[in-house]
């Protein structure tokens, strides 16, 4: 199928979902969640497929997110199961109204319609993403990325199957078949017929969506997150949330990238933090990058132009020194991706106004940005992390793949 | 000064912003307010200006649009002395969670930051624009129409009087001064400048945003607005609620501009209609333009291929006959804008399912569409009413021109 003719079929699709009920739609979860399962096998022949063929061209990081196993699979059925059981967010009243007419005025919130998702080569996200859209009763259309299209034809299937046994449309979930860069295109550009364009993936794709789309589109995941230590900072507690933040999961958004020092204690700090980080890691020690002040203090490596605007997603810290947290502030919103970052200090006063003043959808006073998550959050699952500002803003749950519409109900009400 | 020059005060003067009480804000709008009116004679001078250039090459509808007076300045310092009364929509607590580990995790409501406003016309948008942008925290930056830039100016000036009399940066409101294309497709693509765009005004500006926008922005305004007339309205109802959408205010986007009935009723309903659209009215009869069945009802001009979806802004109403509620919505989601449909009925399943089905911003059950205003639905105010699904949809109000960040106070806490 063309994709113009998927994205027709999602168009017709969304009217029929928006009239099948909350208790059915967790019904067809549970049953996508066992037909995940009953696939299995047809799921691990194809992604075997998929590896062989991305086995010369991919790295082995690569390689591993791409590989299914049958306990991967379960784990997909579990969290579609934990999404059946999630409160849904479709029908709230957000607020209601009665004019003096007597007309009443309700805000409520409804599904945004048709859901595309652009991502690469992590079978999973085929599962989740059908999940969460479907259970904010929206029409989900999957691109996936070109190594992963055997294993998510396989996985769609499977949900769609799950769909069928439920009695509902397998149109719900859709996969687009094109994996040419051409697909990806059309979905940026198809007005009218998406709703919402989530892009889950590097900074290439993300730009791509910001240069070319004309639907409404939510950019996510890219993450420079900053820590910035304080003159007033425990320096002990300082030392243990850097440690977290760049080396517990160097290679997600949350990671920590660029470190920031007050002058007043660099030359105490930073000795401690060599040993940290560098020194006592045999195995994966840090490389620190270091700007002109910080490298009259402790050895490494002088930073480049770009060190403090990369996201290294690695073993690699950028690390400044500064005057004083307006300094720090201003650094941070002119190089920050706008995702999370943690000021470290005892001063009441500047964690006020690092809170006030940071751009970002999460900022930290005294605690690891390695927070920043749906599930940490208490929103009960995640689609993305937003670094917009428009709609959804850090982790997006259910709730933010909702819009809302005001219904107005009257006996013949008139404007005079 | 140069866009980009303009840009980057703006972007400055935002952190500036970001630190002003919401007292202090307040106290500046009566400021800007009382300045309007002591600028009475400099912004008349001009805005005779801006008529005399004008008058040769716009219509006089347009030339109403643009003229000020003594009268009409009262009334838009009025306007922001409303605005100074509102609730601030900033910093309040939207949710609050509490980890186990004692994170405490706040989502707050903040300022977008840098609002720009595309728009045409109207003298009074800059007043309000900047008001409802100060009110809500946003540094605006104002484009203003090449015919009022004159009055615009005047009135800027005016406005940066009264923020520098409360002791604040003039910088806070800002007018470009280039009116060429080129200054709306700079803002348009001024990514990390603008927060949010907001272009108002007609089909062309709000489609060459579509194309062209790097940066978020929201759509408003275009309103192809449709009623559905069922089997089981109270006809006098009907008539009495057509009226009212078609010839109230024809100019405006929530006037009618289609208008489909039910095959059953259509030989009984439209011949009445014609009476009192047509031939009661002797100074504003309305055009109707029917459809090839409801040609052989009633006499009128019959419909072109354009006719239904055309924004006739005028005493012109599309009339189309369906079979029942299901072809009606089909019709109204295919060729709506999105912004205002209503129904008429007695058939409350049919009620129902219009509401949930019709995909636009507001949807009335038996009342007319002309209450879509953000005074009316008890916003306070209205910067606009976006037919858009994506962070604000229908009439938008102070709390659309925030976001939420998410401000997460610990005690050292890291992920494990």
């Amino acid at each position: 199928m063309t994709t113009h003719e998927i994205l027709e079929k999602a168009k017709k699709a969304k009217s029929e979902l928006s009239l099948v009920s909350v208790e059915k739609i967790n019904e067809a979860l549970l049953y996508m969640a066992d037909s995940l399962i009953d696939h299995t096998d047809d799921i691990l022949i194809n992604n075997r497929e998929d590896i062989e063929r991305a086995r010369d061209t991919v790295s082995s990081v690569m390689i591993d997110r791409l590989s299914l196993s049958e306990e991967r699979i379960k784990g997909m059925a579990e969290g579609i199961r934990e999404v059946a059981d999630l409160p849904s967010p479709v029908g709230k009243v957000l607020s209601s109204h009665t004019l003096s007419n007597g007309l009443v005025v309700e805000k409520t919130s409804v599904p945004l319609g048709v859901v595309a998702i652009i991502y690469e080569s992590r079978p999973n996200v085929t599962s989740d993403a059908a999940a969460l859209a479907l259970k904010s009763g929206n029409v989900c259309v999957l691109r996936s990325g070109k190594e992963a299209h055997k294993s998510a034809s396989a996985i769609v299937r499977a949900l769609c199957d799950g769909l069928e046994r439920a009695g509902l449309s397998k149109d719900f979930v859709l996969l687009i078949e094109d994996t040419t860069r051409q697909s990806s295109l059309d979905l940026m550009t198809a007005t009218g017929y998406v709703d919402l364009l989530i892009p889950r993936g590097g900074k290439g794709l993300i730009s791509a969506c910001v240069r070319n789309a004309t639907v409404p589109c939510i950019q996510t995941g890219t993450g420079i997150c900053h820590i910035y230590v304080d003159e007033s900072a425990d320096q002990e507690m300082a030392l243990r949330i850097i440690e977290n933040a760049k080396t517990s999961r160097p290679s997600v958004c949350n990671a920590e990238e660029v470190l920031l020092i007050n002058e007043k204690i660099a030359s105490e700090f930073l000795p401690k933090l060599k040993v940290l980080l560098c020194d006592n890691r045999a195995e994966h020690p840090v490389e620190l990058r270091l700007d002109e002040r910080a490298q009259k203090i402790i050895d490494g490596t002088p930073a480049s132009d770009t060190d403090f605007d990369t996201e290294f997603l690695d073993y690699i810290l950028a690390v400044g020194i500064v005057k004083d947290t307006d300094e720090a502030i201003e650094h941070i919103n002119r190089h920050s991706t706008g995702h999370s970052e943690a000021i470290i200090t005892n001063t009441k006063e500047n964690a006020e106004k690092f809170a006030k003043m940071i751009d970002s959808s999460s900022v930290y006073i005294n605690a690891s940005t390695r927070f920043t998550d749906g599930g940490e959050f208490g929103l009960g699952c995640e689609m993305g992390i937003s670094t917009q500002k428009l709609h959804a803003r850090g982790p997006m749950g259910l709730f933010e793949l909702n819009t809302y519409k005001y219904i107005i109900k009257g006996q013949g009400q008139i404007r005079t």
